[in-house]
């Protein structure tokens, strides 16, 4: 029996009451055991938390980590010249070997910025590489194979047909669905509207329910894209998605932009999982999500980064912070988006964008241990030390203020070092396979040239 | 004579050609002395910089080391309010002592953060506390005394008399005005037009033009401003300071979001120095900065993060990533600003806003040694180790990235250790003065509460 005692830090605990305490925290396995002012026990770990911060793991409920590999290779694109001239030639130049890279990379990434769970979207092939850096790193994480049968210039290594679309998710799912102790689980992930057909998106309907799964996808990021569901469905995106069944607690949507009134209707009376992506928006230029309008109306909102090469990186805290600032000056409201709700967004919004509210997204007697120590006694977030750590962590901190993260009672980071990652082999093998991917997709030649080694 | 040598960095040299070499770097004294590919000389000081990238000091041209140590005290609120409420009262409540940690605070963050020179605003008392922290510190900062002799609301602490601001604000040109071997300068800073008289405005125009001085005042932040100077003035802001003769190019303006064509017009063809501060601009839910558009047109744009309660950090990597992705969504075009132009307004724009073009912005031969040594080689940043640096450092990097921090050819910041500054003792001060200055302006009560140490 595994035991962590964490003394003296300050809980931003986002329990029911939202107490923020100073407290000890005692692990034992993977799930906390007691929160009590002192708690005397001898631990296998003892944490000295006097100076830290203690939050819930962050989760981010948007992710590829099958992207991480192309980070700044497609930069200044919207999204469909994004997908078409860059990110889908360069998935489909992935090898198995660089796609364990990338994922392995975006993993690091992550715990390093305090983030302890993710829905990901992989590409095509290659997903078992995904899988077994999550299980094999102690990472948590909702995975799924991306579903495409359907649309204009996809490249022939993407494109499946129907059958084999479902038959290897399901297999999939079945390898790996509950897996690694549970940290692993599976979710279908058709990648949107423009790249699915009708019968695929209704037959994963059916898998998803049957089998108790999330089902994980784009919607309305961007008004091309609406206009194309718009003149193959007949209708928009979320009315598409709501007449064939697929909205409600179990579908997790990244972005929902551009939204009619009626769509955000649709949204909030289901249930249904947002997931913004306020850099990825900003940078693709596609647009800023309403996202105080949606919630007054009780939808359900997370927070997530999307991918490396639209962001151009995977930190939870640029995301609050870009997510509190846009919608205060889009509506011209200094209290449009306060510090709290970025953090509820960002702790229980992705717990329950993930299907694990019972579980995840708080520190509380009884959930899993997955949280991440912050130090907030820095020049960057002081003075402050004591007064209001969430507004320190949303508008003063950044992903490198995380000094432990832990996951499923298992410390992954510690002072800033990764336990379960060679990261410095994984860069180099980034670097090296990088280069690879983009040479056999073609874009070697019209991405920026290399630093020159020899004029002055 | 003292010398440093940097061998084998990657240079983003911001020359003419904007080249990034692989070279090494020799310092001798306060100037680059030489730039080659392979320098042999036995320096003082040998820096290996094979993994960094070097780039030119960041330089912010708006920046209130006075408000440090009012960060997070003022969330969520908008710009009359935020001043009224919170900053006025807190700057009127500063000792001298307070003051001199403020500053020392905020120039701590700057230095970790890669910013090299500032043009800043004090309040209307204790400036000299200012300026001696620059000077010990080894930083560099044009820096003026806020004037204020007009206007509603205003603290009787805060409120001059036209001589007294004109008179405190000669001495102080006259005793800092070039001193600390060049690294001070003085700026006349009257607060904006809403808290300055004609009567100041003018005689700060002479006094600065006859002794080639900076003006330093923000300009069209906030709708609410602009009203109150069309009711007093019968015009707008722009058109104000054009018909009483202070704009071109010794004018610094912070802001510039709310302009009429003919305002912005007026500010490209004068070569009036636009101070950009989108995070600022964004939190205190003031508006969005037609910076494409100005840019256009000609305009001489730089980019700060303000102070600390309106942002609430003083980063450049965040106003940079900030600016770039804010016109981007706002013009829902991805090439709107694109890494490039943003990072030239970080470095150039800002040595241009400072006055000190010809000395500062860039790694060339002959001009100060003011210079940041950056790790892109980490895992948010990777791939891309010497492709794109550029783009790493406008939309991946974070000032915890910065390893090295050098002003005027001094170390000032060592693996990511201050050389000048006790940061330790200067933390434990400043949360230490913080609640005695909250406590002298009557806000103790009306911020958050501490966090709660008993119950659980």
């Amino acid at each position: 029996m595994a035991t962590i005692l964490i003394k003296g830090g300050t809980l931003v605990t986002m329990n029911a009451d939202r107490q923020i305490i100073r407290a000890d925290l005692l692990i034992e396995n993977d799930r906390i055991k007691k929160i009590r002012p002192a708690i005397d026990f001898s631990a296998d770990t003892i944490i000295d938390a006097r100076d830290r911060v203690i939050i819930p793991g962050l989760i981010q409920p948007h992710i590829h980590l099958t992207q991480t590999l192309f980070r700044g290779l497609a930069d200044d694109l919207e999204l469909l010249d994004w997908l078409k001239k860059r990110v889908w030639p360069l998935e489909a130049a992935h090898t198995f070997e660089s796609n364990r890279i990338s994922a392995r990379l975006g993993i690091s990434e992550l715990i390093l910025g305090g983030t302890t769970a993710v829905l990901d979207m992989g590409t095509v092939q290659h997903t078992r590489a995904i899988c077994e850096e999550v299980r094999d790193t102690g990472f948590r994480a909702v995975v799924g194979k991306c579903m495409m049968d359907h649309g204009q210039g996809v490249p022939r290594e993407l494109m499946e047909s129907l059958q084999d679309s479902i038959e290897e998710s399901s297999r999939l799912m079945n390898e790996w669905h509950e897996s690694a102790g549970g940290r692993i689980r599976y979710a279908f992930a058709p990648r949107f509207a423009v790249s699915c057909s009708d019968a695929l998106l209704l037959r994963v309907k059916e898998i998803a329910r049957a089998n108790h799964t999330m089902v994980h996808t784009h919607a309305s990021e961007n008004q091309g894209e609406i206009a194309l569901v718009e003149k193959e469905r007949g209708m928009r995106n979320i009315q598409y998605f709501e007449k064939i069944g697929l909205t409600g607690e179990t579908l997790a949507l990244a972005h929902c932009i551009w939204l009619s009134k009626e769509e955000m209707n649709i949204l909030a009376d289901t249930g249904t999982r947002i997931v913004h992506c306020p850099s990825s928006n900003m940078k693709l230029a596609s647009g800023i999500a309403k996202i105080p309008e949606l919630l007054d109306m009780g939808a359900q909102v997370s927070l997530a980064a999307d991918g490396a090469p639209c962001n151009n990186n995977m930190s939870m805290f640029t995301e609050m912070r870009h997510a509190a600032l846009i919608q205060k000056v889009r509506l011209l409201s200094p209290t449009a988006m306060p510090a709290d709700t970025i953090f509820e967004m960002a702790t229980l919004g992705g717990a329950r964008a993930l299907g694990l509210a019972h579980e995840l997204g708080s520190l509380e007697v009884g959930k899993k241990a997955d949280l991440a120590l912050v130090d907030l006694n820095q020049p960057h977030t002081s003075p402050g030390m004591d007064r209001d750590p969430v507004s320190q962590l949303v508008y003063s901190a950044s992903a490198c203020d995380v000094k432990t993260t832990i996951v499923n009672g298992r410390i992954l980071m510690k002072d800033r070092q990764l336990t379960t990652i060679d990261i410095k082999d994984t860069i180099a093998q980034a670097n090296h396979l990088c280069q690879a991917v983009m040479a056999r997709a073609g874009i070697s030649s019209v991405v920026k040239p290399d630093v020159n080694r020899e004029a002055v």
